[in-house]
């Protein structure tokens, strides 16, 4: 995982093979597996390289298909589905050993207004108030603290409004931002988000359960991703990733968060099915 | 539209040309453009028709990316994504006049147990008390009636608990059922409630504006459709759709619904991001 904020924007630049053909490379790291988060930034990159610059990505949909493999790099084929005046649409196959082992297809928008209202953003403590994950040095080892550090990741304690909660199964909620600077790219803030965003989401499913993921051996992985992107904001500010989990059933999870940026704007909504499966 | 539950029926059963491909028949209808619910339910009926009967859909996600032709059938083709011993994927191309109207991609799983959860529904009156749309006999012409004949469709009135709206920028609730019995093969019952999700979903990104559609001349489309099926249910049996719209703005409105069987089940989720363009 690139453990600082400069190797993560070095992970969402891809190198262009040919037209609407890409490879991305792959960070040094410890994992067994590709972490979802990259197969989908790097793909969004992928469609947005594709695509004139007068389009901004308004929502992906993606499916995780094949656990990715972290020891070669991963092709990225965009295919170009509809090119309207104010509407295109790319379809992305991440592609491995001959395989895809990810697809995702992303809708952009040439930018302009209308209609206008948004969800109140949830009081929560500020991230100052909320500080790091507890124990996190005692619990991880140097080599996994380094790969997550190109993000900056708080738990909003469980404590909230009674009445926002009559509503919710299961939530849990996060302050995240990258650990530091990023361009001012829109194209790297964007990616940036996507990347962070698949890292905390299926938290939420297990909330209401006492399960322990790692000493319980459960199967925990991600089966989709979507993303709309309501409003521009940077992924170096933080921003509160408010998740609920309306269902689990079936050995699945639902997450569906809103996300605002740290002033109060809904800038994004994002949700994910996950296999939550218990040992059997 | 299809006029009777019969029709609708026939609506959901595709003709096999080959292997994967299909041919979706066309309702009598005043409409210039397909229904977008008829596209979502033929393609998954296609998508449905290529995997083992042991697999149950769980998820779709889908893109609109032209207006559909209502005067020549639709083709579907599918294509197998990927086939698992626990899940399998299926993409699905409607077509017409040789160009993509539609993309659905569709996730199965062999039925499992697991942890279980879900929100609790709101309280609402039943679909008895609510009664069919005001004025629904006057405000439209018979053929109209007609078109939407194969859905019974409830709108909640909008005096709900002060405590759940907190939390809502937007919300639009509907008690909505096929308007007869139809076959007990789950597909069918699946399909149905599929043609019927993309009904009044947009209706939700519109409830705290006071505009009017049809005289501001406004342009309202799908863009996207999602559907994640938690549990399984009969779509001839009165379901309440929970609309909220986190979100409206650059022209478009999310809306993100969940759906509980009168008994209080939440059966499944939906989300939807629409065109709402005012005129320019």
């Amino acid at each position: 995982m690139p453990s600082s904020v400069e190797e993560l924007v070095e992970l969402l630049d891809l190198e262009a093979i040919e037209d609407n053909l890409f490879r991305g490379r792959q960070p040094d790291t410890q994992m067994q597996r590709v972490f979802g988060g990259q197969v989908l930034a790097q793909s969004l990159v992928a469609a947005v390289r594709t695509v004139p610059g007068t389009f901004a990505c308004h929502s992906l949909h993606s499916y995780f298909l094949r656990p990715g493999d972290t020891k070669v790099p991963i092709i990225y084929d965009v295919e170009e589905i509809r090119d309207g005046r104010s509407f295109c649409t790319r379809r992305v196959a991440a592609r491995q050993h001959g395989r895809p082992i990810f697809f995702l297809t992303a809708n952009f928008q040439v930018p302009e207004k209308g209609l206008e209202h948004q969800d109140k953003m949830p009081r929560v403590p500020s991230p100052e108030e909320c500080g790091p994950v507890p124990d996190l040095e005692s619990k991880y080892d140097d080599a996994w603290l380094r790969e997550w550090a190109a993000l900056d990741v708080r738990p909003v304690p469980s404590s909230r409004d009674a009445e926002e909660d009559a509503d919710h199964a299961a939530r849990s909620q996060w302050w995240i931002r990258a650990s530091g600077e990023l361009p001012d790219d829109p194209v790297v803030q964007l990616a940036a988000f996507t990347y962070a965003s698949d890292m905390t989401l299926l938290s939420a499913t297990l909330t209401p359960h006492d399960r322990n993921v790692e000493t319980e051996g459960m199967q925990v992985a991600s089966l989709d991703h979507s993303i709309w992107f309501h409003r521009p904001f940077r992924a170096d500010q933080w921003w509160l990733y408010d998740q609920a989990s309306p269902s689990a059933s079936g050995g699945r999870g639902l997450a569906i968060a809103r996300v605002f940026s740290q002033d109060g704007l809904l800038v994004a909504s994002v949700a994910q099915e996950g296999l939550i499966r218990l040992r059997s």
